[in-house]
Formats: C-alpha cells, structure tokens, sequence
C-alpha cells in the first residue's frame, strides 16, 4: 500500500467515526459494530466445536442443540431439552451479541463467553459429559489434534484451550446492518415512520433504562417484577443464586433485544410467547404503564427492526472419530 | 453462446464421457457424477426443512438431527434418539448419495427419497408429528408461505410439496471427487499401492458382487448372514416386513460404502464400532473368508478413499414463527 493510499484510508476512517459519531451520540441505542480482531483458526476450530455433539455424553447434544445458528441463536422453546429429554430450568438465551453482554447465564455466573462455554458440557441436565471426557474425545481425533496444534501453536488440548476457541467462534456471532442500524447510521429511510413512532414510544415509556446500549440490553441485572410481582414459571432465582445477597432475588439479567423477533419464547422462563405479549407485560410489571393495542404494535414494529444479518458461513464438516475415540453413551 | 463456442462444449464432452468411459469401463466401480438438472428454488427450500425442528412435535428433532450433515449424513449412534429419547429399532443410514439408492429405508420400505422424507416426521419414535400438523405450521410461517409460492409457482402447501422440496434438496448431497474417483477417472497417483492392493482385494475376494456402482451398494436386497447366521442386536426383520415372504427375512439394502470412514458404526444395527470390525465380520459371514490383520487394513485404506467432497453450503437461516404457528410440545 502506498502512503497515499494509507493517508486516504486513515482519513477515510477517522470520516466515518466522526459522521457517524455526530448521527448517533444522542440515541441511547448505538449501531452494533462488526466484528474487529479475530483469530480466525481460532474461531474456525470454535465453530466445529460448537456444532460437535460428541462434546455431550449422547454424542446427541451440540451448543448448537439449544443455541441454534438457524433459529436466532436459540431453540425457540420455553426450556431446553437436556441429557434423556430432561426438562430445563430456565430458557437459553441467544447466543447471538452475546460477547456484549456484562456477564453470561441469566444469573450471570460466568464472567464471559469463555467460562460459560465450559458450563453446559459438564451440566448433568444439559450435555452430561465431563470436561475430562470431553477432552479424551477430542484427544482421539486426529482431525482435531491438528488443528489444535495449528491454532495455539503447541501439542495438547485441555478444556481451556476448548472453551477459548469456542469463545472466539462466539465473538463472530454478532448481528450488525439491522434496518435500525442503518437508521441510526443516517439511511432516514431504513425504518417506517410506524417504527419510528415504535422507538420514540419505547424510549419515552422508559424502556431504554434497561434496553439500552448497542445490544438493546446485557449490561445490568433487574428485578423482574419491579411495579408488581411476576408469578415465574421457572424455580429460577437470579442473581442472588450468585451473591448470596437476598435483594438480588429475582434480579436478571436484561437480555438484549437484537434479534428479538426471532428469539421467541421470551423471558427467563419462556412463559410469553408473543412479542405483543412480552411487551405488555413489561409495560405493566416493570414500567407501571398500559401500552393501548396501537402503542403496543407500534413498539413491536420496532423491535422488529432490530433483526440483524446473521450468521453466514459454512457447515462445518467436523473431523470423523478414529478407532479410539470413546463411544458416545447415549441410553446409560 | 457463439455456434462455434457451442459445438467446442458439445465436442469436449463428448471427448470426456469418451476418455472416462474408456478409463473405468472395466471396474465394477464408477465415479459418482456431479449432480445436474436441480430445481434450485426448490432445492434451497428443502434445506430449510431439513434445518427445521418445527417439523418435528418437541419443536427440538429436525432431518439433520439424525443425518447430520457435519457428520457424513449419520448421526454416529449405533441407533437414533427420537422424540422423547426414544431408542429407535435401527441404525441411521447416511443421507448422502442416497439419490443412487434403488429404495430408501434398510428394508426398501420407501421407493424414492420423496416417500422416505414423509416416513420420520410421521413415526412416534422419531419425530413424532403428523403431515397434517407439521402443515399447518408451515402454514402459519410467512417466510414459508412465500418460498412455497416461489418454487411451486402457485399458493398453498401440502406434504406433497414438503417432501418434494426436501428430496429435491437431498439429490445435491452427493460427494464427488473422492481420491478413489480422481483415480477412476485416470490420476493414477491420486491412490497409493497400498490403497491399490485393498482395492484389488477387494475385488478378488467378492466384496464388488454387492458393494459395486458408482455408490458401492444401494442396488441391491443381501441376507446379512450367508455363510453364518448374524446374531443382530435389532430387532429389524429386513425385506420380509415389506414383501410379507419369509425368504426375504433378514435381507437388507447393501448400504452405500461412499463415505464409510465418516458413517460408523456399521450394519443395519450399529454393532460394528470399526471397519475394521465390520471388514472381518463382512468377509466371515458374507463370503467365508477371514483376512489377515494385513489385508483387512488394505482392505480399510482402499474404503477410506472413497471419502468424497463433503456438501458445502451456507446454514440456512429459518424464517421465523408467526404469532399464529402452534407451539412445539416438547414435554407433553
């Protein structure tokens, strides 16, 4: 590259940021950014490992079971389908933006995306399997020794390395140029006067207190049921399952509202299962406020602005086990 | 196209089908063909449904749930999970190049992949929907409503439609391209000696008599079991259940030898977890023969030639469910 060219690519950048800095600074909602330094034999050795069941005690259940790249980043029930069809405790969130969040797991539990990728493996409700199994598994795959080695530059495979390249896979999952996006960014047209109407309701009811940011939420835990209680459906407890602390009872976090209209069942547990539904509860549990049948759908035709582009690869073609490899034991 | 251009192409292929013709003339094997003649609106509509949990009662089991396209078609279970955990009675076949079978289902019981792909959406054990609701949520989908409309070129849909959209999705999932093709097509270095040698034992030793065409198998109905009985851990009685006559008891399709490196584990059971395994059982009870320890492994690595490209394409992204689509009963 020449130095002009370099001179008007920085001056072309440091444009940008300036121009869309200025269209936005005022919203309470920024535009989701793409994604920016990743390890891409990283994050392709995480992609095969998300959508690997031999990650579970079946050799049935992948992240992507409950985390479905096709379906929003989620299953689309009310609670997932563990080990032997158990019944889940809570509903999965999106997997979707969720390098954004504050912290993972509806409770917050793990840190980041790297400490909740361990979770579900070892859960005896979830996948069944242990870390150390799991990685026995891997251990048996020449496939993946190799790459291993190719994508942290040494022998060896251990959950740690597992839950990194995971992670990393995960960072690429984000949902950027939604119509709202391409709004905030200056394209006037990119949303009806309806939705924007949606958005001006949505900001003024209070709304943006919790779903605010670029993720339209994932940055506080709240109580849910804040104006009057919520009868949950779910033995789930929340944050304080985490602290110890009991005013952290019910306190969730605030999922995000990217990619809303396809994340359906909403709340923690799954019980509304309409978006008109989601948002009148709020409105009455949390805001105190009665949103009429057209404020309501105008709300809604926001949100539906939030649908991000998604995921685009490819099927990863995972490598075939070898003579080794434990057999996955899917009826003990 | 220019006249000239045109009567170029028509006389190179000519030249091609001539040299090929000439090269694998004598081999009881040919290369499989890329496919051709594919209706690719319709096409991409049926990978959608082959994505789709939806069409499956717990909302959680979709086509690619057992013939997981990740995974050489298979699910790499001895037999499949189906709704509710269920154990079902057979080993999955692999989905690909299944377009060559002479009938779908170990006992044939399907004639064409069109009336396979209404077969598990239908069984209790699988998953355990029926036509006519799987239908109407569909129905109640828009993204559907449009895409049937576009590929059909008229409103409405019916499992007809379904089931011929996913079969027309299945005919592209054919693996051309195998080293063992390259060489039938004349790259003579495309195969080593050693493959060579398992190659021409293969042959010699009668295993060609029913794993032969370009899938090595799907062509024919074979007794597991002629020199000895097989004791088979299923209790799947083969032809008979279809054909109702007792000679036919314990005949099932030759299963296609294409990708069998990635389809463990073997026979209509699963119980061979290694080809190894499943070389020695063939050769005994099929064809009164045990191999050394070397010629199975020559036998092994001529098979793990026949590994093709794998299908490549985008993950489909499902349209999203209406208010209106009726919700999955994963637990009821």
């Amino acid at each position: 590259m020449t130095l002009h060219s370099k001179l008007t690519q920085t001056l072309m950048a440091t444009a940008i940021i300036a121009v869309t800095g200025g269209l936005h600074a005022a919203e309470p909602i920024q535009p989701i950014e793409p994604v920016k330094e990743i390890n891409l034999a990283l994050a392709e050795l995480g992609k095969k490992l998300y959508f690997d069941p031999r990650l579970s005690k079946s050799g049935f259940i992948s992240c992507n079971s409950c985390h479905n790249l096709s379906m929003g980043g989620t299953d689309n029930l009310k609670t997932s389908i563990g080990h032997n069809w158990q019944q889940g405790p809570i509903n999965a969130p999106t997997v979707l933006n969720s390098s954004m969040n504050v912290a993972q797991f509806w409770d917050g539990r793990a840190p980041d995306l790297k400490a909740q990728a361990g979770g579900p493996i070892a859960n005896p409700g979830e996948m069944a399997f242990t870390h150390k199994l799991a990685v026995s598994v891997l251990e048996s795959i020449p496939g993946y020794v190799t790459e291993f080695k190719l994508a942290f530059g040494e022998d060896g495979i251990d959950i740690d390395k597992v839950t990194d390249a995971v992670a990393e896979f995960e960072k690429t999952l984000v949902t950027p140029n939604s119509s709202f996006d391409r709004w905030l960014l200056g394209a006037k047209e990119a949303i009806t006067t309806n939705e924007l109407a949606g958005y001006e309701l949505f900001k003024k009811s209070g709304c943006v207190a919790c779903h605010n940011g670029p993720a339209l939420g994932g940055t506080s835990f709240q109580k849910m049921g804040v104006v009057e209680p919520y009868e949950a459906k779910s033995p789930a407890e929340g944050l304080s399952a985490v602290t110890g602390k009991d005013a952290d009872r019910f306190k969730f976090k605030v999922p995000t509202l990217r990619n809303v209209e396809l994340t359906y069942p909403y709340f923690h547990d799954g019980e509304a299962e309409t978006l008109t539904e989601a948002v009148d509860v709020m409105g009455r549990l949390q805001l105190n406020k009665t949103f009429s049948k057209d404020e309501n759908a105008q709300i809604v035709a926001f949100l539906k602005t939030l649908t991000g582009e998604q995921p685009s690869f490819q099927l990863p073609v995972l490598p075939p086990s070898s003579d080794n490899t434990p057999l996955p034991k899917p009826f003990e």
